[in-house]
């Protein structure tokens, strides 16, 4: 697929530790699948300067889009602008339109400390991203996105970015869910698979009242290939005596 | 921290593309971090045999334990176990013991087809994890731990190994919740984390009706040291008039 492909570092212990669980990877992926841009890997590392920069760095070298989420507040665990500014080899300074934003927001509301002076900094060089919830904004440097990690204002700055990245053509997909088990489709959905080497068939099983059920997804550019796609696994459970247990038309996620 | 460190691997384009929602990383971390294990690093990777591989042999090699999860079942997507053997540089061979618990289990019940005798094929070499719920088992080679994707099977594997692995002193965890917000406690914070070298103070924002607040969570092996720093935290809130919203003395997670 020639569409643009993207990456997701998402910093912070409390994700790798269990406390929180992270909502942003599924918002940020529907985003981009929308306008066809292919998530390809994602990362969780700590809140360690030098895991942060190293995993940016590696992922920056060879996909297009990387984005970042966690760590631009102002506390001490709050590396995240540092460690980047670390990766590019710049400083991480003032930036005079985020750093006058707080000023201006915090006037005559909370005193304007240096910790929150702190947010006003920025690798040098880098664009501002909104941050419509709590100000502190988050940040742009060549092909990186640096975002906030609370979901409220990561999924603001993530509308503001992606209408401004180079799109693809938009991923779509189509799912057939059945009560058959993987093994009976197997051979069927290998089948299906060589004839349509431009769709990605996934077949992903799970639980549903205590039974094994599966989900086939097809997913691809072509909304005509994927139709026949899914016409011919619901053919091929039909003919193994199977059940659809959804409408196939419906567009899967 | 002396403790042993570990990392996971999420194999799958459905987590990718934000349609199934990771839901074993919390459920390792957990019980890593009850037997002092620090979850180090995550990655999730596509559904392709390079970039499975390349992951895997990455973090193999710099941490003590690799757990994997996905790719494990009899699809033609499901590549988890050849893409393994390639990172070791084996074969991928019909393991004994095995293909004789699948072809028990499929007798009388369903055809023992080429597509479900596959999932009785490890890397050479390789010594299985049970699979109480659907039979086809993970395996362990060397440090690597290949498990199920689907969540109530990864969490049978991941109560079989863990015990097996050798322990750290347990991390526990305290956390205190106001309604101050990050700004605020900064530098305070600061200095109290400046005090304990072996505790690792971690502050979250989160939303909660419309309000930011903030989950201040101490972590480290010292329950005494955590208490410690709990009592700071506490006490530093309430001299900015602040409230405690949550007892700190409960364990986090």
């Amino acid at each position: 697929m020639g569409n643009p492909k993207a990456a997701f570092v998402i910093i912070g212990n409390e994700i790798l530790s269990g406390r929180t669980k992270d909502k942003n990877l599924p918002y940020l992926a529907e985003k981009l699948g929308a306008i066809g841009v292919v998530l390809k890997e994602v990362r969780v590392v700590r809140d360690v300067e030098d895991e942060i920069a190293k995993a940016v760095n590696e992922l920056r070298a060879e996909i297009d889009y990387v984005f970042t989420s966690g760590g631009i507040g102002p506390t001490h665990d709050d590396i995240t602008s540092e460690s980047i500014a670390k990766a590019f080899g710049v400083e991480n300074t003032k930036h005079p339109e985020a750093y006058k934003r707080l000023e201006d927001y915090y006037e005559g509301r909370k005193e304007f400390n240096e910790a929150r002076q702190k947010m006003g900094y920025t690798p040098e060089g880098a664009s501002l991203i909104n941050n419509p919830v709590s100000i502190a904004p988050g940040f742009n440097i060549e092909n990186v996105y640096v975002m906030a990690g609370v979901p409220e204002i990561f999924q603001a700055m993530v509308d503001e970015v992606v209408p401004g990245l180079k799109a693809g053509k938009p991923i779509e997909s189509r799912t057939v869910t059945t009560n058959l088990l993987e093994g009976d489709l197997a051979a069927g959905l290998n089948e299906i698979q060589g004839k349509y080497e431009d769709v990605d068939i996934g077949s992903y099983p799970h639980m549903h009242d205590g039974n094994l059920g599966v989900s086939v997804v097809a997913r691809g550019m072509n909304v005509g290939m994927l139709e026949q796609v899914a016409e011919q696994i619901t053919g091929m459970i039909t003919n193994l005596g199977g059940k659809v247990l959804e409408n196939p038309a419906v567009r899967g996620k």
